[in-house]
């Protein structure tokens, strides 16, 4: 429709040329931004979770909450010391995915696979819940309204995304910058002020916690082991959007794979500075924060406050005190990191259509995610992941609290996969190769991928034991349906391949061609039919109709009597009212009879161009075209008969690609060979 | 699919042969229940909304509930008696929708379709809401699910009805022959009472009712009139229903008219009876009742009730009282009349795809509307009334007392319209009857006629006044509606059999045929549409590819090459990656060439037999096929090659035809001529 596509071409942009790939490709200081903005807004909601947990054990546990900071910071400088090694040795962009396919196999390539693309719908489900919620802090209006509001966020997102990777990043470098310098100034006021011992406390340090009952007193052994652990876990949260840049290496300026380590060497000084710097200056300054549905556990003067009660994220809180002074710091820091969460969510969109469509290439996914739309993204993944998202959210009311139980799991399987991977590959590598630099240099990579795994897979356990029943079963679950639904794509692409294949006999030509025009009425679509078939000069041509109706069939048959036609009109009687079972066993009889003939069966159809005037036709012609491709050994010919309304309609289809001035919408052909 | 079509035969019965239309006629004793339980069926919901709408003037203005039961009993009895004469007339069951036309042309025609379509939909709402809530009085589990209960109870109908009448007739006796004992025997027993002296009172006469604030004190004039009008007006919901005899009379056993005739006087006076028994015998045992939505309004010494709490419906409440001394008697009067309120909605089931089935004969409908089922039903027909009540149930909660604002609107569009077109016909056959016998009964006709027109013409009046604002404007505005798509699917349709029309010159044999084979790769599917293709002998014929992808064509061309096909592959570019587009564009640069040929595009395509297989491959067969019909001079041939799966597919599609034993599912097939 014409209106349908100028409203695309006004959301998406101008159509894009193949060879207009290139200009696509994103120099360090976009790229940052792009892909590592999901990395980098954990620090919204990561530190928030950290001391939510902690809380079950009352205020007097954050005492823990620098340790484990620092112990989240540790495993962030490995994991991103053991992807600068990938990033060099696969620069490919297939990721984790490429990494366990080639060296561990095809089920772990799989495994790694329906992991990624689970975290990749809770990246965008997490960051754009956190970030609704932020936007609800400072619009009142959105209060009670996060999930609706997070929903619209994930549809503009989608939006910009099938307009294509470039504008997008553009876009998005700026906000990025301004969240870091934000986030960053914020930190160091506050460290000036706590050295020169002006530091404030945050609005929340006037409530007390009342512990989890069984949780109060001091805690010892297991239940404070555990409780750690779920801490850690939930503060581990920063530690993904780190394999996004190594599944994005393709869409970096050359040197890719310099750029890309370059930009995770940046990334982690960057998150790892922030994640310790908000959670020393919360503990300083007094943060008390509790999960949201047991805000009756804060205590104010000993009295509990009211669920209606609103606790604002640690950032925010943070921001109001250090700049008391001055109101729009607070302002611009929350702005900021509403912005950020967003972009958060958009590493997803530029992280799953990519794997979607290599997941496609390789057969282990519908072709149709392989595709490239008109601006060049890949809109299918992008429209798949978008909808995956939303169903994420609605399902759990965009609260970030409940979300993050089903997060991590999958970035972390995909670590361990690749991180094994790696060592395998290097291992591999030395084994071939001589000059003894290059051995060293090797050797060091095996160690750092090996400092990983270990790392990676005491992480992947403490966040499996600990988050297994609150939510992580879910992913879990639906990381076992995505692997088996791979692999059932691919057995299909395989089996129709090897059915497919071509043998030198094949192409044997029919013997005779039996003609059969279908006869409904005598108009000019029927005639039409009947003369296009005669053109074709097959060995036999029938005229057939089917018969429902004794009366309206004899009056066919007198009118064809009258036009003198060069052949008899053949009756197929249908006492049940069917029309297209009786064409359809007809055609199979005449096969039968003439096996190594074809039967040809010509319909005459008149074609309108308005879509509601489809209902008003009875589609029989679709549905025996339909029921005809099973029947071998026929061949089924449209003959259409345009109506003036579907003249309008073809200009419509037309004009689609005259919509963008200045593209040049024609196809130019020219015949080789 | 297999499973998906022996869950049919279970659900709707094995399929009838055209020749059995026969054998779904009703006697008297069957068509009695269905048809006329709409009407008696009214007597569960028409007598509380009287005593609603006089409660707003307070208790006091019941006095006026057994005058308006007795304008109402003379506006059915003259109703009726019209009624009786048209059947007579106008046996062919086009009903009110055939008397418009033939008398007052096409225009009054569709109006009176229009209004009768809505009330269909209206007659199944509220039906279907009433019953839901005498359910709900019974099972206190289903409170508060009224509405979901009764689209429930909707998709149930929905099902019986697509079996086809017949089994539906039977099943029906019995419980609208239940009620119709079950209510005339409580009328009995509590007029012994009631003349015993021993009549209690109902449970709602311990209340007062506070009249709506305005209300208060002794009415007079003007307000007085308007207040019964509208009491008037929502009693006449007993008047619909008649109509659904007279378009039923097709379904009657011979002799049709006569037993229609008799069924409606059979009607009038049950219906009669039951109307002004029920709202005597309310009268004398107290009965209180207001809008469930004001139940403050009911005081209970002084103070007013919760918006909790339920009031029962006047049937439930009378027979709770007359029978106090035999319990289960106020069980079997609900559950009977829960039961003829669904019945009633099956009434419209039975009107409403008769009376589509028309206008899609008529041109008014699409011919979809016009075809039986499986098993002679009209399929589409009931679907689209399900679809309508659904909404409408949805929309007003189930609750009956807002829906009763838009119904009978429609039915006395149709009455009004359909009386002035007997009077015309009496005038009409009157000027050429010579007969004097046959003039006097036909003179006496026209009089019965012209006194039901101006009853009726004066009820519209009333019923438009007094529930315009409250809800008739919805039905005025969808009639408007379905009046203007009913012209406007006409006007389609004579422009397309004009155009259609063949003249003698149409069939004119085109001069060549150039076949084009679309290539894409060079398996099984391709080698043998270019078999099928050079079978045919075409005056040339072309293997065409487009290349969006330099490097796969060029491996393409090799493959052609090796291959020695007689013809070259010539390469279509495409470097916005469309592969529609370049097709149709050569397509119709050919037949620009040779204007007086004909073009022949021959698609490979492979068939899978599974529905999610179909995801796995790319829709471009289909999307190609869709556009080139709009290409004038092109034909478009689909060369099928099956997988094994889909073989499994055909045996499914051939076994739909041997679910059901002993019929006999072949079509049998014979040349004539």
């Amino acid at each position: 429709m014409g209106v349908g596509d100028v409203s695309k071409r006004i959301l998406l942009g101008r159509k894009l040329r193949s060879s207009q790939l290139g200009e696509t490709l994103l120099p360090k200081r976009i790229a940052l931004p792009v892909f590592a903005s999901d990395a980098l807004s954990s620090v919204a909601y990561a530190p928030d979770e950290v001391f939510i947990m902690l809380s079950v054990a009352g205020a007097s546990a954050y005492v823990w909450s620098w340790k484990i900071a620092i112990a989240v910071a540790v495993v962030m400088a490995a994991v991103i010391a053991s992807y600068r090694q990938t990033v060099h040795a696969y620069p490919s962009g297939g990721g984790d995915y490429e990494v366990a396919t080639v060296n561990l196999g095809a089920r772990a390539g799989t495994t790694v696979a329906s992991a990624l693309l689970v975290d990749y719908m809770l990246t965008v489900a997490v960051s754009i819940s956190s970030g609704a919620n932020y936007a609800s802090a400072a619009i009142p209006a959105l209060r009670g309204h996060e999930a609706l509001f997070a929903v619209a966020l994930v549809l503009v997102l989608t939006a910009m995304n099938l307009r294509g990777i470039r504008e997008a990043g553009t876009a998005f470098a700026i906000p990025t910058y301004a969240f870091m310098t934000a986030i960053l100034i914020m930190i160091v006021v506050g460290f000036i002020r706590m050295v020169a011992g002006d530091l404030p406390d945050v609005e929340s340090a006037k409530y007390t916690i009342e512990p989890t009952s069984g949780m109060s007193g001091s805690l010892g052994g297991i239940a404070l082991v555990f409780l750690l652990a779920r801490a850690f876990s939930s503060g581990s949260a920063a530690l993904t959007g780190v394999e996004a840049i190594s599944n994005g290496v393709p869409a970096f300026r050359r040197p890719k794979s310099k750029n890309a380590a370059t930009t995770l060497a940046l990334l982690a000084m960057i998150a790892i500075t922030m994640m310790i710097g908000v959670i020393v200056l919360a503990n300083e300054m007094g943060l008390r924060m509790v999960d949201p549905s047991q805000q009756h556990r804060l205590l104010l003067n000993g009295h509990p406050l009211s669920d209606a009660h609103t606790q604002n994220a640690t950032i925010a809180q943070i921001a109001k005190s250090v700049f008391d002074g001055f109101s729009p710091g607070f302002y611009i820091v929350v702005t900021v990191t509403g912005i950020i969460l967003v972009l958060a969510a958009n590493t997803a969109f530029n992280g799953f259509p990519v794997l979607g469509s290599i997941l496609a290439r390789d057969g282990y996914a519908p072709r149709a995610l392989g595709s490239r739309g008109d601006r060049l993204a890949y809109s299918n993944g992008i429209l798949f992941l978008a909808v995956m998202a939303i169903v994420l959210i609605v399902a759990f009311d965009a609260q970030t609290t409940r979300l993050i139980q089903l997060y991590i799991v999958g970035v972390f399987v995909s670590f361990n996969l690749s991180q094994l991977g790696m060592i395998r590959h290097w291992t591999r590598v030395l084994k071939t190769e001589r000059d003894p630099v290059v051995r060293r240099r090797m050797a060091r990579s095996r160690v750092i991928n090996t400092i990983g795994l270990t790392l990676t897979a005491v992480v992947l356990v403490v966040v499996l034991v600990t988050k297994f029943l609150a939510g992580a079963w879910i992913t879990i679950l639906a990381m076992i349906f995505f692997y088996y639904m791979m692999r059932r794509v691919r057995r299909h692409y395989d089996r129709v391949a090897a059915e497919l294949a071509a043998d030198a006999d094949d192409a044997v030509m029919p013997t005779r061609v039996h003609a059969i025009v279908l006869v409904s009425k005598l108009h000019k679509p029927t005639l039409r039919a009947l003369a296009f078939a005669q053109a074709t000069r097959p060995n036999t041509l029938e005229a057939v109709t089917v018969s429902v109706d004794d009366k309206a069939t004899a009056r066919l048959l007198e009118e064809w009597d009258e036009r003198h036609f060069p052949m008899p009109l053949k009756v197929l009687h249908s006492p049940y009212r069917e029309l297209v079972r009786p064409v359809v066993d007809y055609a199979s009889a005449i096969r039968k009879a003439y096996p190594r003939g074809v039967v040809a069966v010509y319909i005459p159809e008149y074609v309108v161009g308005r879509w509601w005037e489809q209902f008003l036709h009875n589609q029989t012609a679709l549905r025996l075209k339909g029921r005809l491709l099973f029947t071998p050994g026929v061949m089924v010919t449209s003959v259409p008969y345009q109506l003036r309304s579907s003249e309008l309609r073809a200009r419509e289809l037309n004009d689609q690609y005259w919509v963008a001035p200045g593209v040049r919408g024609r196809t130019n052909y020219r015949g080789q060979r």
